[in-house]
């Protein structure tokens, strides 16, 4: 176990979701300690934020740039170890950019950036820098899904033929993004957002989540984004056919217009002998489906697990863990990535670098390919 | 209720599936009684199989012509009223054809036919007939499918936005088709089972569900066909994007190399208020959910159903019902219609001609686009 | 395939739900035609009845007196070959005995009789007329209620433990047997129900149930009878405590006041390797939990199924079969019992007089117990 | 929200299990912060606990005295605020009456004591120190209980008749407290476990949440214990029968050689008009079934929630709250009523005294009636 870390965070102030999750995931294990942060532009509501979150006076800080500056210049023993980056899509790029040039390690939220130009520029930033950066691909950090990926890996199904996967969420099924919610407002935002909307938003936690699991890579596809609510400005709705490597055909489905459907991530694998489905909304189980025996039921710390699945579990079999253990679990693999020296095989314990530019190479591919009349766009390799 | 209709079956002798399955549903409201049949080519097997069902020896007949011939020349009060037909998909259209000729009302397996134009045959036959032809389109007889269509119909759920239409199976992952499975046998052969494999068997059953459900017609479709098991000759998975009339986006997934999947057939719509969401495996349930209330399962036989859909219902609530009665479902709505002298709106009690013609055309279209690179094919509203 | 053979039915005319599904489950696999009856003491809806059902006028008899008589005297090949009796539960004992001894197998409701000295004359007129006698505890008719069986016959399990039954309804759940509503008039009478409202209406089928699969018997039990709706004259709900032959503890729950409840049919049996649960409203899954490797779950028609289970079955995996099916099982095994010359080892495919002697025991011993102060009742061994 | 809280532990060294669900609900909302403990009586386990958790070498003491004491001594802004006690049973009511009245508030593991009268010497030193008592009845800390709490407390399902509670669990279905496991060995150990092994373990459980949701006061019992492992010498099955106050009827299962169950507390309670259901291994769903109206899913964070439930959620609908969660909400009222000055209705918000005095006498009639041949024991009212 590492000593515990420290974290400063950027944006996440006041009535903002994701920070709240942010700080829960980071202090669940106790190997973070939230010690600094610029929780808004708003000086007001940044000292408030600050205030409540029992934050030192002089590490609340104006600004991204004030907050390297500082912390920079503190002894190691006190410094900042990563900067969580919590803001709008539009800020990732450049705040990714700026903290792992200043020498933090980097846990940025998802999409990675507006576009893959800019996820490029992360990439190198990382690279130059030699820090680690972890990208918020939650549910790649659910035990079952790791279960899943592994069972996949070692052949239990043999070669595989079929991928599908869907996320659907119906809160955006009404116009709210212009009756004043915030959340619904910038995602909805090509400014803020960056290129896609359903698509940036959930669509990159599909695709990620296929290829994780799969071991598969996308090679072509082809899209249909729509946008059903009259005046939003981005795609509110993805539908996309998949051929990956090797033959396996696949469907991604995205919408967050499904009305009444909450946070439906699903992902289903079939090779030619058997297959499993995963569902996020009950994550602790994974279903396996066999050509020739009874359907098993494999549960998060019960009988017949691997031992990577098992290092993701706090809990005894039965006492369900959730979205927030999920979280933690990167933030976990994130602090003994640190702490430990080496810093090859990033993706392998949090998702990091090659996910964000996959998944940023499948968004513009899906944009590419919906305004055209051809069939296939070829995804290029990573 | 009608006096119980004397029926004749085409097909369906020893070993075959379908053919008990028809003869059960029948049977299983006391509306039609088996007087009749040609069930095999075999005379053996034929003989046989009559006995079994105890069918009077002048009444087994060594083909369908002879029965037509034998039945037609029976005073109105001892001949059959229709012919059930479970034969190969290639015998669909002549069978079916004859047999209107002929004067009887026709039960007919589904596909339809081998393409469109056998299928519009069958249709012109119907026309010059007005006899009655049914298609065994089971999945429509579900007590909780008429009360979906009935409550997107009358507007529960808005404007509808998707529709999501899946069925899995996986009998079809290894190369039984060549290992001397008689019914993998058929349904993979073209001259047999007609342009689709998967696509045909029961891509047709989710395009018919999606369309009778959601009271919407396609009207372009992308797809892509797939043949996974090495040597097959037709396609066993099928992806497929569907834009909808009124905007409408939909997927349509078909599967035989699922390996594990039962016979899941799976309906997902939603509109601007809410969703839907009905499972062949669980099929007393209908999930309806919501914008802005709890989840409501509806159940068959409990509170809050159409009249329409306590009409298609046998037993008291938590009881359940499965496939024979939905299929039974079909095959009292084709005995009232028989019995009734009007005769016309044939597709609402029982898919006819109409869900034929459409699901042909779906067929065709989906081989048409997959072959191409042309991103969308149009198909022509019915 | 036995010839088809001639059901007369007692009771079940207009408006009954029990003598309809007995029809269909008869009729479902052609082993059974129903030729008479005396549907009704009410000439008129007797009449009536009789037409919609095709009868015969001749064979539509005033009495079950009347039909025994005339068909004893039609020659062998028209005679019918057994009685159904579906009348309340006053009648059962005085008509299966009349129709035994004029030398008819019976199928007769449940429970058997309004007590245990009744069953055991329906039991000894069973034994001197050498015919055969069935009792619709249906539930033993599902396929997966047979797997369970043979999996705890063969050892699956290990040594049983726990036996948890419960059937839970909530139709009960307002005064409507003092509303008019003629099924829950009768059921709540006791000169017409017998000792048992709820106990003997729902709790029988439960503790046959838990019998059947555990392969143990009970040996005391300890109750708590309780009438919740003002006014009712039998119970409404049952709470038992069981301890089983070899040392298993079991617990019995029936209401018929759970408002909301359907049909809750319920069974779960542990052993000390793992264990079992089956659920009627979902009858076509059987739940293996195990100590050392994933949970299972079985399915009708897939892989893994006991030879026993496969002869129950009529639909491919994941076309589910449901309650008339259960039913219809019985029927074809008592047809196959009554085609057959052998006459021995009545309960093992249909339950008998055996199980009818075992739950009116339990009828008697429970409501006895619930009487007393003494919390054990001993239950006398079969 | 509070000031951050300083908590010390006692017990939950390396290896422990519940001592580290405790910290990490503890730190989850950042109410708490880990300052000092005694967390083992070996002097290097408690070092290396300490050093691991990044105590201060001053804060690691050696026993609960040693704790106490110098913590009573730092200056009231440096001293921790609470005392978790995560030992075995038979130390928590020393542990705690020390630590009450050295002026500490406490959070303790349950069961509370070793018997009743234990539980009142726990229940007068709160009374007298004036400091909150917090007891680990973890489950009703989860958002969907408390809905269940305030639906039936407004009236939702009219007059409660029916309480039905079971846990099971299988963990104990061999005879691992005999063989090194450690978990195992001390909760069948008379001398620290106390009266009831099953009984005390989740019979506890299972008892607080009926009694909590309902509402209702069990008036009287009669139960049945049974230790089905030989050698055992504290039960491992426990089954109740329940009288209730207002003359609802309950049952009580608990068990834990249910062989291949992991965590099975579920619960439902039946009124007049509908009922619940709530499964704490998925535990976002509260389904409610009416006679009147479909059945009800109400989801975390969906709509329809009582303004008490929101307040114990953290995320978004959709993604699952788990078990550290609803433990973590009890910390935070815990928490947020050390932080505020009033005192009283101590049992709303995080089970206390009362809780514990309800349980243990439970378990003391339980145990009494068991070993009686009188079929009801009368639990005195609280």
């Amino acid at each position: 176990m590492p000593r515990t870390l420290r974290l400063a965070m950027i944006g996440g102030g006041e009535g903002a979701f994701i920070g709240a999750i942010h700080r829960a995931a980071a202090a669940l294990d106790g190997h973070w300690r939230l010690v600094a942060g610029a929780f808004s532009s708003d000086p007001d509501r940044n000292r408030r934020s600050g205030e409540a979150l029992e934050i030192a006076p002089e590490r609340r800080y104006s600004s991204l740039e004030a907050l390297l500056a500082a912390e920079a210049a503190l002894p190691a023993a006190e410094r900042v170890d990563a900067v969580a980056i919590v803001t709008p899509n539009h800020l990732h790029a450049p705040m990714a950019i700026a903290a792992l040039d200043a020498g933090f390690h980097v846990f940025c939220e998802k999409p990675m950036a507006l576009d893959l130009n800019e996820a490029r520029s992360i990439a190198e930033a990382q690279a130059r820098s030699g820090r680690q950066f972890a990208l918020a691909f939650t549910y790649s950090g659910y035990p079952l899904v790791e279960e899943a990926r592994v069972r996949v890996a070692r052949g239990d199904f043999g070669k595989i033929r079929l991928v599908q996967v869907e996320y659907s969420q119906g809160w955006l099924s009404r116009p709210i993004d212009r009756e004043g919610n915030k959340q619904a407002e910038w995602r909805t935002d090509p400014a803020r957002a960056g290129l896609g909307g359903c698509l940036g938003d959930i669509g990159t936690h599909a695709f990620h989540l296929a290829e994780h699991v799969s071991g598969l890579q996308v090679r072509d596809l082809c899209a249909d984004l729509t946008t059903h609510v009259p005046g939003r400005r981005l795609d509110d709705d993805v539908s996309v056919l998949l051929r990956l490597e090797g033959g396996a055909r696949g469907t991604l489905k995205a919408s967050q217009v499904a009305a009444g459907d909450e946070n439906g991530l699903k992902l289903r694998i079939h090779g030619e002998l058997g297959g499993l489905e995963w569902s996020q909304m009950e994550p602790n189980s994974l279903v396996l489906r066999w050509l020739d025996r009874p359907t098993e039921i494999v549960r998060a710390a019960g009988p017949g697990l691997a031992e990577a699945t098992l290092s993701l579990l706090r809990t005894p079999s039965g006492h369900p863990e959730g979205y927030i253990e999920a979280f933690a679990n990167l933030y976990r693999a994130f602090a003994m990535r640190i702490s430990d020296s080496a810093g090859t095989d990033l993706d392998s314990a949090f998702p990091s670098v090659d996910a964000g530019l996959r998944t940023m190479a499948f968004v513009e591919s899906v944009i590419a390919n919906s305004a055209s009349d051809k069939k296939w766009t070829t995804l290029a390799p990573a």
